[in-house]
């Protein structure tokens, strides 16, 4: 295993320059300068160059970066020059709204399988994918090679969710359920989106204001 | 403004803390030690001892932490000592999913409105709220004296929508649109929640390992 010292802000950083290079690169445009990068996503010239910097030099003075080569080299760094299969597992708004966004497919992130336990949604066409019952998950994740589950399940569900998905050889489990108190093992990735803290980051910015 | 030197990593950790906390003190549990803070939400105690030296001394030596006087202390930091209002825009699946999550009123954060301009949408009953007419939004927010708006359209309506929040007067927006390109002015807070940065983490750790 290769270990790049990178700070996870970078990586953060550098997915969504990514991704706005993927947008130009769709619109023909062929060189951006770091500046014009800074500019298109909010951050600061300075600190553009400063996460180009980790995967040493791409650009041409006076000219600036290949879109397409860099968003390539970009994509290189993130894992996405293959194909990731997804599952997700639960199939209400929020397993729905998954199912539905975007911004997936474009990066070569596939949801190849929705489940849910309940009787109800089973069945139900979501998008392109037909809910399937949760008892068939273990073979299908196993027999599809699926790379990636995410649990969008109610909390007490969560970590019989995670067990499932283990269990049939997941790699790495994004977690939507509230209380993040899932539990894996160490080979598999865990990242756990707490949709309260953002609205408390928010608040504590906004109560400091009002001191 | 009082200007307090906290990283933004320990104000994640604090809103992990203190909801934890709240479970326990719900389920009648007086005191606790740092440690077993450590244990409940999975980080280790010495980073628990730390992000808790940012707020001052509350423990007892021997004794351990007040878990209501420590939750209360916490939430007050957090912003979570008063109420706040909360309206969310775009009453699709994400929306919805919002609407019902259960995280956000036991911290005292209320959904008071839902809004959307699909007329197949407006009227329909999301839990307790009605779905409103995206046209009654900027009065709502006035009269409502509405604190917190909650972007869930897509993408290409994300900017007229934040225009619309912020000449309304909010105080702060939760921007869940894939394009996190939202303006506003300084004296409101922004957080942009980027769902694929999530992903791609995730897809960056595998590809370390499999390097």
């Amino acid at each position: 295993m290769k270990t790049y010292k990178i700070p996870e802000a970078s990586i953060i950083r550098l997915s969504v320059y990514s991704r706005y290079l993927n947008q130009l690169d769709n619109k023909g445009v062929l060189t951006i300068s770091s500046g014009e990068i800074a500019e298109g996503v909010g951050v600061s010239p300075a600190q553009v160059r400063k996460d180009l910097a980790y995967f040493g030099e791409f650009g041409t003075r006076g000219v600036g970066y290949n879109v397409k080569d860099l968003n390539r080299h970009m994509m290189k760094i993130l894992g996405l020059n293959k194909a990731w299969k997804i599952v997700i597992v639960g199939a209400g708004n929020l397993g729905k709204a998954l199912s539905f966004y975007k911004g997936f497919h474009e990066r070569g992130l596939s949801v190849v399988g929705l489940f849910d336990k309940n009787t109800d949604l089973i069945g139900e066409m979501v998008g392109n994918n037909r809910v399937m019952c949760i008892g068939e998950l273990e073979q299908f994740v196993r027999e599809e090679q699926v790379d990636i589950g995410v649990i969008a399940v109610p909390s007490k569900y969560a970590q019989e969710t995670a067990d499932v998905l283990v269990e049939a050889g997941i790699k790495a489990i994004l977690n939507f359920a509230p209380k993040a108190l899932v539990d894996v093992p160490n080979t598999v990735e865990l990242r756990n989106v707490d949709l309260a803290v953002n609205l408390e980051i928010l608040t504590f910015n906004m109560g400091m204001k009002e001191e």
